[in-house]
């Protein structure tokens, strides 16, 4: 299979106000003869010049009017027009362009990036078979500064880590979802209320919080709440990056530190992943 | 002279509310004598390891009133301490925590990375000298995509660009400024003032912008009103990292693209960059 | 699941001669019981921290005769020390350090960082299951300045690159195989010999190299050569990440350029990547 | 001012031989005139499309004959053609391509990246100012697993490092020298001495090595070394990143480590940097 990059700006006004979207696109396709592997025939391959040139042309007639919609559009160009591709893939992803607001007045034309959590989709297809849409968010850093801690877990010769109730819990989530053969979803308000609901399931209630005794919970706690909230969600999965804060000891320095000053341990870092779907979910 | 980065988060309560601040650290410090250079004699050196922990220290002591404050406070120290110091740069950047809302609720204890443009200060010393602050933003993100031109420029036989008038214009910006010899400055409020100015004067009025003839000119005009708002601003800094974006010719696709579909040019970028100072300012 | 990243430094005498090798492990477990994830219950949980305190007991014990039976010692004692892991993968990657020489003379204790293909392998077991090695090289930076085309392509309406029968190829490879149950294999031996072979199929003879009609061609060359001359490989797959260049016109500069200036094109860059194994390789 | 980076390869034949060049190039340039800035006056204005085609122009009819003589060449041609121009700088840097070997046999047209440092060179001038020309090599990790220690430094009541006599020294080396006013000299052999020098200088002799009291004295050491082996430089700076290695504790895994298993240290890291010139050199 081969893929490629693009990646585009797409304007519109609604008269004076301009609208701006900026994205990368990536497709990947499959042929249904590997004939440009095994024997260097070209004839059926349709060259990334190509690939650019259609994505181009159809954000320029259809315009962007949700990510998903338009790896969606992709996707059905690439099936109905070429009878040699077997699989098609579109991933599309966002630069998180946000309106600019002067004294709560928004801009009419000016504009901010403020990447606090990427959005991205992808539709994917095999030939004869369903299209599958996933949405998702990436590189959407959170931290607790207390309610979450990690006990009772197995021990032998080689545990050295002390049992704590009262830590950090700081991270990098990934979370990816499935729509399924998705009808006619409003894809930008779906995606808002299920950044919502990572949130909330990640910090819990605004006056106390939740504890949280492991990472692994938590991942299990955000899967939970969308599903639960969010009936168009069928599977979900959570990668949590984790970056871990240590005390700093300052006993040898004449000073004691009451989880006051802390820094983050580079090495060993790790993450726990989970996929969560709705059959598991009412098995759970 | 030398120079090392500690990285590490203070945490404070007030009640049961939870304050946050994780910042990058970077002392330069350079000694009276060249001795540990010439002779490989570490009479007088001070380990980066002890850096560290008198970082640690006065961030457990002092805590970190504002990023300008605990720099001032690290200067302090290495000069009332250590007679081999001749001079000292403390360099504070700040990862962008901000406290998560719920419903517009604001959360206690859980807080999320938005890094719209990262602040950071310095402040430097010689011995017998002034101690000076400089404040700053960096990887700010900001496009118009109107009310920008460039013409009129110089013309020779290695001239291919064509004038245009209504273009993108697209950069990252890295605003440097002087506070001088700064008294009890509120250096948070400050701060978001002088942001707000660069945002007002990149943009202009919400409702029509104002037009740029150059990255050039909107320098000027960011360094203009940054000056004239904020009395406390002896010279300002301002590097305008430019991205361009090239509207797509699809006259060979069959279609005219009346600046719908643009794509970033990778190479050349280009930056332009200049200092302005009061006198400068009083004098232009 | 959940992974973690260690990376350390084995150093090792002989004599007065130092060796030393730089690693990076991650290590990814998958436990019987979920209930870490649905209820919160850590009492399987293997920390990170004990898992690497097991593998750098592993190493201080054993060294590291190669990378890839590293990998496999770690992943057996996993699975005869845990009863509770269901799935181990051992990902262990190799800072290229490289001894010194001065004047042709190997020096005994310096080390050069050389990063021209970075050596990677992966060991991975299901219980009751075997336990499977795959090598690979990746960040391997080739290019071809001439014996590279692409011709007779599909064409539609959509397609605009011209057909080219002296291009430049260049692009970043990414190649893993797998040697099944592997035996008492010299990992070292054999992993230098696959380098070998991966540059030849690339280049082609030293004095007229040999045509590519496509990068699809060369990945699959590159995998017939490895699986005909290296019969301890079982499986081959291979990502080419390409750079495309682009000869500058420079008509409306007056100047004619028969490839002797080109510009990397930085959007759409493509990959082409396929998996080829023995059993295709008959039937092919 | 303003500067801009363009990114080129320039090919080359020699009967069937082909050499490759792949560059970056960033000029700098500032006006006589701030009009540009300060009322948005463009009429002096070289637009960086207009640079980027001097220095493909540049390439295409000169080649690159050294990077230091393609630079001097951008730094003439732009004080010859025009003048507005106040002052140039012309940095060019290397994409380290070389010639791949097959069984030791060179092949005629590819080639491997290799980057074990990054040779640049700046050419600088202000009008009625000489030229003056300066190269170096960035991004240069080098490692001694023994003789290196730190003993003897300045200790308070923030002292907790140990003294080392037995250390690893390890770190990435920035090195840039000025030739002055530089006659037509061989700029790839001076600078390939060079790089020997500062290799020699950082390992010391093959069979038994130097010891190092500091990494401050291994700059001293490499400057040193280059001043009186190398008339052509007048004045040198280095820049050291240092990676600090800990041996790890095994005592409460119940293991001795004498140096054998070591984590590198992310933070603090630290760097030391000195300028070195000929007058200062005989002086000391």
């Amino acid at each position: 299979y081969g893929k490629n990059t693009i990646k585009f700006l797409r304007l519109h006004k609604e008269g004076k106000k301009h609208f701006v979207k900026e994205v990368e696109v990536c497709a990947h396709l499959r042929l249904t003869s590997p004939q440009e592997y095994l024997e260097g025939n070209n004839c059926l391959v349709i060259p990334t010049d190509t690939i650019k040139n259609i994505v181009l042309v159809l954000a320029k007639k259809n315009g962007i009017p949700s990510l998903e919609q338009f790896a969606i559009d992709i996707c059905n160009h690439f099936m109905t027009t070429f009878c040699q591709v077997a699989y098609v893939k579109t991933y599309v992803q966002e630069v998180p362009w946000q309106r600019l607001y002067e004294d709560g007045v928004p801009h009419i034309h000016s504009f901010i990036c403020v990447p606090d959590g990427i959005r991205f989709c992808e539709a994917e297809q095999c030939r004869n078979g369903p299209l599958i849409v996933f949405a998702g968010i990436k590189d959407l850093k959170l931290m607790k500064t207390t309610q979450s801690g990690f006990e009772g877990f197995y021990k032998n010769e080689h545990t050295t880590l002390p049992e704590r109730h009262d830590r950090i819990l700081c991270g990098e989530l990934f979370c990816k979802w499935s729509y399924g053969e998705c009808k006619d979803f409003d894809f930008d308000c779906i995606w808002k209320k299920i950044r919502e609901c990572i949130l909330e399931a990640f910090a819990g209630p605004p006056d106390c919080g939740e504890y949280s005794p492991s990472y692994q919970k938590t991942v299990n706690c955000i899967q939970m709440l969308v599903l639960s909230r969010v009936s168009q969600v069928q599977v979900m999965e959570v990668v949590l990056n984790n970056t871990f804060y240590n005390v700093v000891d300052m006993k040898n320095l004449g000073l004691t530190n009451d989880k006051e000053v802390l820094v983050p341990v580079e090495a060993p870092y790790g993450s726990c992943a989970c996929t969560l779907g709705r059959k598991k979910f009412f098995e759970a």
